[in-house]
């Protein structure tokens, strides 16, 4: 893509429009538009790089490239801007703009409509790490692809992404407008919807979780909504001891994806 | 506890005494010291107070203090006082001073050693988030205590207790030196030492994990220590589908303590 070319070899001006662009990066507004994302350190670059999706390269002039990213485009930044480029404290002086994994429902209903495949849904998650955990669990456990609901913190932020671990790269997304999209999208695609609830359903155990599974995740505050609820082909209870209400979001959906593994 | 009585009906002054010391137990040593802790907002403080531990109840002077706190002492303090009371930025204006869980070994093996009971290790695990949900899922799981390797970060810190949903309350805690010492106090309550390995071990779906396991969690950078690797009496894999490397510290434990219920 000709906006992330780099035209010269050193960044050292706060004006250079490559530099703002990137910069930019971090609102999804920005990133749905350019159709591209911002990764950062040594571990998601090198990922970026092998799924043949990287752009461009960015690294803090004290840092020296890796001979490994020669056939990427690359630019130096300047210390001071390039920190502003990153979302941690004690970043790794590297990041790389990616290629944004397409979200269009076609391309979604190919690549994870396939007979027997589970999908996870994210009903207007909020916590980017809660988010990112479950991204890399769900590429972990075999599911498929994840549709995410209006509300949900945008998959392709940068603390989502990094708590993801490089599993954002390879697992698709859809967003969906809301509970009734969803609901016409698993029905079209034959899966069952599962929700979790803390009674009124059937026990874990006895439930046949291998196939064909929707498995909404609720926010963390409020649950799953009540649309999506009551459209919902199976409800499912994690017995839980102690005086425990509820598990993390990220760890019960953990605890459902594996179950048949 | 004389040292958490209150001695007016609201705190105007940074150097109030009380004040003081409600503000150390941000500080390990001064929680040890005291054996006490902080909880903060309404639903632990309604924990806590359930629990029969709590001790102190300090309010933001804007607060209005619920009835059923009457029975417990209770000092308002000056918003400005009362913010730097807290860990969150936008707090609910309750705090609570709690009794400290009991450490000592010979408690420990009292509540968590009977024969079948399963317990977690945590490896110098660092996430303040991780430990905590870490916590709540172990009670959950129906584990019956959590034992520390020193370097762990302290369990009774305001992220790890706000994160374990008030499971610390109620789940003991042992706190061992090293690696060794872990590895007295299983054989000496006979009960397999169990790791996750990402080669080199039994798969998850071969392994017998229903009882008298003590469950270690590594580290989050750098895993488990070769010590405890080398005394484990099982070594167990987590299937892994995709190009995941490894799971989440949290996630990966709550997979295994929710294997067999």
């Amino acid at each position: 893509m000709k906006q992330f070319e780099p035209r010269v070899s050193k960044i050292i001006s706060r004006d250079n429009k490559l530099y703002r662009d990137c910069l930019k990066l971090s609102q999804k507004k920005y990133r749905d538009e350019f159709g591209a994302m911002l990764v950062e350190g040594e571990n998601l670059v090198s990922e970026a790089a092998a799924s043949g999706k990287a752009m461009l390269i960015l690294y803090d002039e004290k840092v020296k490239l890796p001979e490994e990213y020669r056939n990427i485009p690359s630019v130096a930044v300047k210390t001071s801007l390039f920190t502003k480029l990153t979302d941690t404290k004690n970043d790794q002086g590297i990041v790389c703009v990616v290629e944004r994994p397409k979200k269009e429902k076609k391309h979604f209903f190919g690549v994870a409509g396939s007979a027997g495949a589970n999908i996870l849904i994210l009903d207007r998650l909020q916590d980017p790490g809660n988010a990112g955990t479950l991204v890399r669990t769900a590429e972990a456990a075999g599911y498929a692809g994840i549709i995410t609901v209006k509300g949900t913190v945008d998959l392709f932020s940068p603390k989502v992404v990094r708590a993801a671990a490089g599993s954002i790269l390879r697992v698709p997304v859809y967003e969906a407008e809301d509970a009734d999209e969803v609901r016409e999208i698993t029905t079209m695609m034959r899966k069952r919807l599962v929700a979790t609830v803390p009674q009124g359903g059937i026990m874990l155990n006895e439930a046949d979780l291998s196939e064909d599974v929707c498995l909404i995740v609720g926010n963390e505050g409020n649950g799953i909504s009540q649309q999506l609820l009551a459209a919902a082909d199976l409800k499912v209870m994690i017995p839980m001891k102690g005086e425990v209400e509820s598990l993390n979001a990220a760890v019960a959906a953990a605890v459902i994806m594996y179950r048949s593994i």
